[in-house]
């Protein structure tokens, strides 16, 4: 396991054109930062190690683009893409940035803006798929509402499942080889987010036409603005085979999207994402989603986005070491940890065996579980005094 | 419409036995209350007006209680529920107060304690069917875990399938008429508990054998602690078909579990959370899941009792005004609810239609949505300065 | 005691220029709205009966604007609070909108960017002094840091101190009739922002060389954000006799600052909210900062801010039948409110008289507050089922 | 530099009596381990490495204790102290278990329970005088309410006031050499408490009679409950000169108290907390106040309380590292931190001086801090990635 972590296009990393692009607009400031077109960014993170691109379209091209213009700027990204070797692992859509898509775009009480979102994915799913991409996401930050009787939840739901069939339907018959994935949000840029938790999404997922087509994206920070905790949320994913793909970043808790570079943010909560990743059969693109603070310049960008590649790779072998280490096994035995694999019950017993079945609750109430222990090995291994 | 807000057996009001039961023991300190046996909840609850009441096996009788006390306190409660007409609409298990399940109960790593667990759940189970009980909720509060490598979620995912697939079975042949309803709940006691959501565990129950019999039972304060809109939650388990019960209480945000009287807490939530049972099609018991604060003596617990009642009440009377008033009607044209029930395709379109479209952003870009109009009649509702 | 609910000018109703004109941009889109001239703002504020307005330099002119052109947006100003007969109540600073604030103004790393900031808000305090503003706002909202060793807090302070510090001798020298009050906000837009709350801005007050001028300025949903309770931070804040403007809005907990219209958010807060300012001896501007959300047009805007007066009016109402309401009197009474002002010793009294008293825990442990009783008369009057 | 990370008296670290001795009650669940003797706790955390303990009066003897049982229980503390060589840094009185307090001690609206409260402080403060104590801490957990009008939050802080004054005009009388330390915290046991946030106590003392004996005792989670930044709590404090005590332990956010042995919960903030108290003045005991998780038996409580002392060792040797390396140093130069200690005012200068400065907005405006290569320097220690 080499320790130089530099990373190398075989760990996978990828990154959306808009996080190194953002140029530090908030509700509160202008832009700290020059535009950024989408050629460099690729330029720059082939440079830097990465292996894939995540893109919206209006990443490479601006929304009121001529056609000419819309080629000139596609052209541009493909050849950078070409002469880096960097893939396109992931396109979405910008259904956000607009002020037709105030309220939503899939979900947007007017018809008509519902009918220009679908258009604009169609449309961008065309390029994505001849740009090579795999998964396409659909991250809904405008479907919501800010107050009751705006949005009426059930409607909303059935237009959010008429969308995606639709898409579903037309990827299919274009024969495109490509997946969806929901990101869900709790809130922010909308008072609360349609499909706000990993959890939600899944469920919706379950009343779509194509749902064998559609997974989750679930991004770090969004299930920690819930509170939530974002390995579990994984996991989850993963028990369902629906963790198509992953934004990793970094959070403090419930308050404001901070997309903090990855490792940054909750220390502990890195290193079970990376475990579970690692161990739990994820097979796509480590992928980041953050935003180099307003604090930086283009170098602070670099750094920053060279910065989560690094600490993926720290966090790896990490974690790996945690689960090769005698010490672990030994105290992850002590913790009975394995024993929850085993069936409740034995092949042959019935439920209506366990009425007979001798048992003292007073000695199983004295039976401690030895989970400290075992914890502290785990943060020996984050603060690398093992392993 | 009455307004004196008397509740009445029809309004089908329900209550934890716990909930008036609970004697005020926290982390902090001890009882300030003296036990109260399940009867005489049931009589003074039938006396303030309620329907029907939800019970924990250990609610009625001890843990540790032999087959002769378990008998004569049944027995009581029993009598009580004849002589009251109340109903028992509803029943659970205790598997979070004994020390054996401090790893939880059908995900503990201990197999013996899931075995147990399950025993425990059957057993009453029985009971439930014999006093008539419709649904039966689980509430996996200590199904969780404090650190990353003490519980392994997938495994912990399909225990907890087991469980209740083994437990849908075991209904299913003894031919009870009793449905299942999940409750989710993000933290505490535990660190982070499985199926946080109501999204988690809708989207858990698909992957059930018996899912056609499991729903979800969301609790407004264990939403409102991740944060999220309880009303969009139960919208989405409705459009779900799995709003199969509800815990009625108040919370104020991420904080600890506050279980206060249905009103109090998020009031505006509270509105909304009416308005959707009341025109979403839930048709079981209005249930009340809280804790009468610890400050309080019985006088004072009956008063949070009858609170709960008379604001669920109070708010079905805004509710139901607010829909009917035409002005609000108007208000709901205008920020075009209505269009959002119309398909985004007509009949015999298909996606590729939309490439054609003539439409013009800048022009859809300056379109408000008069939403705060809307609410703004909704808060007055709430207010009482209309209607 | 009037029920229309139709502000005028002995309201006191004020709003900053800013709130109104907000044109909608955020971290994920861009602007709905145009911009608005500050005279605007002041015409139609005055039309819906505000008193007051509060400004920013660069809401009343561009950062960049020329000498001419700074004279010709103040005179348009100056012209329409003199037609409309609003007063300039509060003024304050944009120390957060240029990229040179990135890393905060009084606080900033960078000595030059420190000693700009304090040269503009000098110079916006000859304007505001000369407008006949009475409080002069200092709002931090970029003095802070997203990363641990970027800033120094203790080195921060001492600069934050030696800003007001600066300014304050400044005011006297100049003989203005300013006072200064800081406004707290635990985050964004920097990950955590220094006096984070009342509490810490009320302690750092007393550390400075003109603390007599200086107060605190606190904002319902900064307090909220943070979970705290608004009602009982002011309620602080005029205990210490600091409380010399408030910010007035709604939030919905821990997440983004969602600077809601007031009585939007926390129902229940914006009551205690408005009964302690009426009955606690606050004389200041009942002062709105909100933001009309992203979903509004121009009609939306005004209807927003005609909600916050409408609102504060409404539970201006409530609050003082409330502690009109003899049976409330008698509740509170029966809580021992009214004790709770009654000095624990006696006159004459000294501590060591305690050792002797006779007291019987178990009588006292038993004894209920009747809390309940007297929350759910408080519930009533917003409701408006009571009063 | 040692890194074996073995605790020594020099360390100077501290444990309150009932961490170890928590049995795990909670609001769901009963006792899961023995009581234990405050003697046994002394045996075995000095063995373990402590240096001190901090002991609630009913941590050592019950409520209800008989003056010979008292004498008891006392006499078998004294003698492990005296065994031990452990000493007694702090002590504190238990005004939240009993029911008596269930609305409070000093600002219970009762005055009865006031009285009551005062004199179990002081015969507490007598104890603790005659033990060695040099800190007297005051949590007032349930100094608070649930619902608005049932506490007067002015008369409460008036009677907190008093209650402080006394018993610190008794300290004085007695010639005992202690000093106060408030503890702050949001809510829990509480709907909100008084005093929610260190800088509320902090703003509080500055009204004491005998402020300049009392700072504060601020709680990693409990400052992390409310979203707060603890290292910057801290650093504030010591800028007041009032860090007089701290408590030490783990937390994920806002949600109910949860008490983690130290490290566990939010690493980087640890992280940071180590860095604050090493190079900040902070010069009293190293004090944990955890509670091992309910899990655990006691081989895991143990092992929870040695991974606390551990834990700060470790990221001591880190948090000294980072500062003595020199590309750190060269990164904090390069970040300009130094440069907030210049006053932004060179003597001789006055605040007019700076009208004429020179100065280019847009060139200002393009400086980035470098900021995140600095973070990430900081967290390769924290990973042990260097140094």
């Amino acid at each position: 396991m080499s320790t130089d972590y530099v990373p190398s296009r075989e760990d996978r990393f990828s990154f959306g054109i808009w996080t190194v692009g953002w140029q530090g607009v908030d509700v509160f400031g202008s832009a700290v930062r020059p535009p950024m077109p989408a050629e460099r960014a690729v330029y720059k993170l082939a440079e830097l190690g990465a292996h894939g691109v995540n893109f919206h379209d209006n990443d490479v091209f601006a929304f009121d683009a001529t056609p000419a213009e819309r080629d000139e700027r596609i052209g541009a990204f493909r050849k950078a893409l070409a002469e880096t070797g960097l893939v396109v692992t992931t396109a979405t859509t910008n259904l956000f940035g607009h002020p037709m898509f105030r309220d939503g775009a899939f979900t947007a009480n007017d018809r008509q803006i519902r009918r220009f979102a679908l258009a604009k994915v169609m449309r961008n799913l065309d390029l994505a798929a001849d740009l090579g991409a795999k998964t396409y996401i659909f991250w809904g930050g405008r479907e919501g509402s800010e107050s009751g009787a705006a949005k009426d939840i059930r409607a909303a739901l059935d237009r959010y499942a008429e969308g995606l069939n639709l898409l579903g339907a037309y990827v299919r018959e274009q024969g495109y080889d490509i997946r969806f994935a929901i990101e869900p949000k709790p809130n922010e840029p909308r008072g609360d987010i349609l499909l706000p938790t990993v959890g939600h999404a899944l469920a919706f997922i379950n009343s779509l036409e194509h749902g064998d087509m559609v997974g989750v994206n679930p991004e770090v920070g969004h299930e920690e603005m819930a509170g939530l905790n974002y390995a579990h949320g994984i996991a989850q994913a993963l028990w369902h085979g629906k963790l198509f793909h992953i934004d990793l970043n970094g959070q403090h808790g419930p308050r404001y999207d901070q997309d903090l570079r990855f490792g940054a943010g909750n220390a502990r909560g890195a290193f079970w994402t990376v475990d579970i990743l690692e161990q739990g059969g994820y097979d796509g693109p480590r992928h980041f989603d953050f935003k180099p603070p307003r604090t930086e310049d283009m170098d602070g960008v670099w750094a920053s986005a060279a910065g989560c590649m690094r600490n993926y790779l720290v966090l790896r072998n990490k974690a790996l070491a945690f689960r090769a280490d005698p010490e672990v096994q030994q105290a992850l035995l002590e913790a009975r940890v394995d024993e929850l694999s085993q069936p409740s019950l034995t092949a042959g017993e019935t439920i209506a065996t366990l009425r007979k079945e001798d048992f003292d609750p007073d000695e199983a109430g004295r039976r401690g579980m030895a989970f400290e222990h075992l914890d502290q090995l785990a943060l020996e291994y984050l603060y690398g005094i093992r392993g």
